[in-house]
């Protein structure tokens, strides 16, 4: 088809590009992992908040990641008093807004949390979405670095709470205020090498990357990948470049403490966030949280443009098969830290402030890799078929469906063209039915049902043989006075959790 | 401040008209009706599905209710590849989209239920906002008004799920064909009335506002309201009127079935829809469903030009005090009805479909006026003050704030500035922590803490005057050795559990 075919075509459905449906077992596997996160952010003491999906752009700009290029990468429209409206890029500067605007009414520290969808309008690509979810705490108002502190903790026991376990997951902790000493140390500090700063923290970035020899080019002179291209360097000399991986490569921060101290000393921020780092540990340790599971560990680079202070990552260290077959670590599924610029652009105020935010979407990647969500326990509705259509069969079946339900089974009369029969049958499988009801003439005029066990020999068959006699106390089907319906229907569906349970071993 | 001025003004935190911050107890409130609003439907047999917030536009086109200005009331933007999306107006158009894209790999009847926000591009008013949520459930692929009898049980259900007592509700049912059949009785039928059609339903619509002499006079030459505007009425001459008049004026739908009957007799649809709501009220009746709860009411107008057969509202008859101080009945808190064209826009293929849609907020409203919902059960945390800021005394607040968090109890330590201990009880008190953990150096020293219990001898005390004895049996504050404190706590917090519910004389 002609890319400049302009007539409109014939009305075809299709989802917008870059985003999608969410099927059943993805939303109630969603529910089960965001209750579970909320049940331990309310522990933490963390009240829900909710902003809307829009904001004014104005209000949002200053906090996009790439703050270059400020109206790019957001939904935007222009609302008819001329204003222009954003849909939230994050769920950090809706609350920035949400704190300015209320502030003579919020009681400070403020501790919220927020789930939602976030908007980014960038081109879409395999596994990379314009509408997504992120799960966000942040305590505003809180100018020490136990806030910083809790936040880890937090994240590590909502790890645990979510079913991942002790070696499975770390939190790593870094501080901006480290590398912004490394970097004054080496000669860097200074607005007028604000510039140099930057493809400093652009070459760190890419460590995973490319490793430390890669990031020596990009720190250097510059570095030319495989196929030919050139990327410039920061330009540092030998001894800079070996201080700044010297930073990003400490793997044992207790043991490289005191040469890092020396190289920042006497700088003006360097000695702070050493001692911040310091402090953190201390209290991560002393409450019971050991490097395993929070780890100062100078390699976290992410966010550092954007960060003021300490800055956190929550990352899986399991692995994973990726696209190509490769074994991977299955890597970060959260980050966040401290950003006291949020407020003050609003107010002329400062107002510290420490968050962190969980991508949902790939959190949840990882918890079905792990087979840690239980979406497959939701049991498919009773069908109750239709044998006549006349009101008083209809009727019938109808009550027999609200009895169910009433006893609290899922059940649900078939609404579909009820005179071709093995259309409800296959209905029944499609949809993964337990029981199938059935009641012709000659049942009605006996006041009997007949029950269909359909997982009965057919799913589970394969799965657990050695259970004979187990098996050969069912039947498949059976007949039942009307009476009877709702308690013959509680004892197949109790039979046929026992055989789930049976077939995974418990 | 003029209208004319274009400079940027200083950056101001503001909503974007239209738009609410959603709060702590709304959040909580919300969660605990769609909660249980789920688990109705779960039961009937309904999964969850979930669609992005954009559709194409052209794709939500003809489902808006004003058909006139298809992309009047949306908000739209240009995508970069020059497709126009737009954010959806209801549920129910995604779902025709979801379904026509994925036909092939559904297998009908298609039961699905969802809720989410919707926007509308409105000017702002009081209580009309541009974002809101609704609860749909639909059955697509269900040709029997079966499917619509069941969905007025659940909702039902829902309402009795939610709190609402029977009597405090009705389903009111009509059906669409049956007023096509009467305006094919009065010489309205055939597609040079379609005009003539639209004023007579736009008349009947005012039934609630004017009255049937109101509406009598919009069906005829037309009417003048107080401030002296004429609205020209639909042109029917006095026979018609009576007829229109006596339809939607059916007070008890058995006494004026026979009437009704012979008026729309020979009428293309108008006996199909008459035999339609008979179905529905035999079939609801026979599940134990009466007219005191799905009422076969053909005053039911609303959605009448969009639905295509039965249409229902639930309506909650108890009265509350409006904004002018009168006693008015609370009213629709959703509706629904069968949309036939649904996926055909599509497919070329008739696909029958029927749905219903709660307004989420405002069913809110009105279970917050019964007094339904337990949003103040959400205790606050229990808050652990800051006396000293040295690390080890911090590891140790930390501790305590650790350990009752693991023993399942909302805690947390100070974050703000601890320096002003006037600040820390302040928080507290605004908060509503129930209790403050405070530990100064001679406690420490001791290996103590020391409890305030703030609730008692303040929030209660003109609650449970009756109950001398048991408030004497409290003190609101205790010292207890670091080891008992998550015990202490467990302890204060039960008799404060036990303050309310006595202070509700349960």
């Amino acid at each position: 088809m002609s890319d400049k075919q302009k007539k409109p075509q014939k009305l075809k459905a299709r989802l917008p590009r870059g985003f999608v449906d969410r099927s059943s077992a993805d939303i109630h596997a969603t529910n089960e992992m965001v209750g579970k996160i909320r049940e331990v952010y309310e522990r933490y003491g963390f009240d829900p908040l909710e902003t809307p999906l829009f904001e004014y752009t104005d209000a949002l700009g200053k906090f996009l990641p790439d703050s270059d290029r400020p109206n790019e990468g957001v939904f935007s429209l222009q609302d008819d008093d001329e204003q222009w409206m954003s849909l939230r890029y994050d769920l950090t500067a809706p609350l920035a807004r949400h704190v300015a605007e209320n502030f003579n009414e919020i009681q400070l520290p403020f501790r919220t949390y927020r789930a939602g969808y976030v908007f980014r309008n960038e081109k879409p690509g395999p596994g990379r979405f314009r509408q997504f979810m992120q799960f966000d705490a942040d305590t505003v108002g809180a100018p020490g670095v136990q806030a910083d502190a809790e936040m880890c903790m937090m994240m590590a026991d909502t790890m645990e709470a979510l079913g991942i376990k002790r070696g499975d997951y770390v939190i790593r902790v870094n501080n901006r205020k480290v590398l912004d000493g490394v970097m004054e140390a080496i000669g860097l500090g200074g607005d007028d090498k604000a510039g140099q700063r930057l493809n400093v923290l652009r070459a760190i970035d890419k460590l995973d990357k490319f490793g430390s020899e890669g990031v020596a080019l990009l720190l250097g002179a510059g570095r030319k990948d495989e196929s030919g291209d050139f990327t410039k360097g920061a330009g540092l000399g030998e001894e800079q470049i070996e201080k700044v991986l010297f930073f990003v490569g400490i793997k044992d921060y207790a043991e490289s403490a005191a040469e890092l101290g020396e190289l920042v000393a006497g700088t003006a921020k360097g000695s702070e966030g050493v001692e911040e780092l310091n402090i953190i540990g201390a209290l991560a340790t002393g409450a019971g949280y050991g490097p395993d599971r929070i780890k100062i560990d100078p390699s976290v680079v992410r966010g550092l443009e954007y960060y003021t202070g300490p800055v956190f990552e929550a990352e899986l260290t399991f692995d994973v098969t990726n696209d190509k077959g490769e074994k991977v670590v299955f890597g970060s599924v959260g980050g966040g830290g401290r950003y006291d610029g949020l407020v003050s652009r609003f107010m002329g105020q400062p107002v510290p402030a420490t968050g962190f935010s969980i991508g949902v979407s790939r959190l949840l990647t990882a918890l079905k890799n792990l087979g840690k969500l239980g979406q497959d326990e939701v049991v498919a509705p009773v069908l109750v078929t239709v044998m006549d259509g006349d009101v008083e069969s209809m009727g019938r079946y109808q009550k027999f469906t609200q009895d169910l339900r009433q006893a609290g089974i899922r059940a649900e009369m078939y609404q579909g063209n009820w005179k071709k029969f093995g259309n409800q049958l296959k209905y029944a499988d499609r949809r993964g039915c337990p029981i199938a009801i059935i009641q012709g003439g000659d049942e009605r005029a006996e006041g009997v049902v007949q029950l269909k066990d359909l997982f009965e020999g057919k799913r589970l068959s394969g799965e657990i043989t050695d259970n004979a006699e187990w098996r050969e106390a069912r039947v498949a089907q059976d007949t039942v006075s009307e009476a009877d319906l709702v308690a013959k229907v509680q004892e197949i569906l109790a039979a046929q959790a026992e055989d789930r349970r049976r077939a995974k071993g418990e």
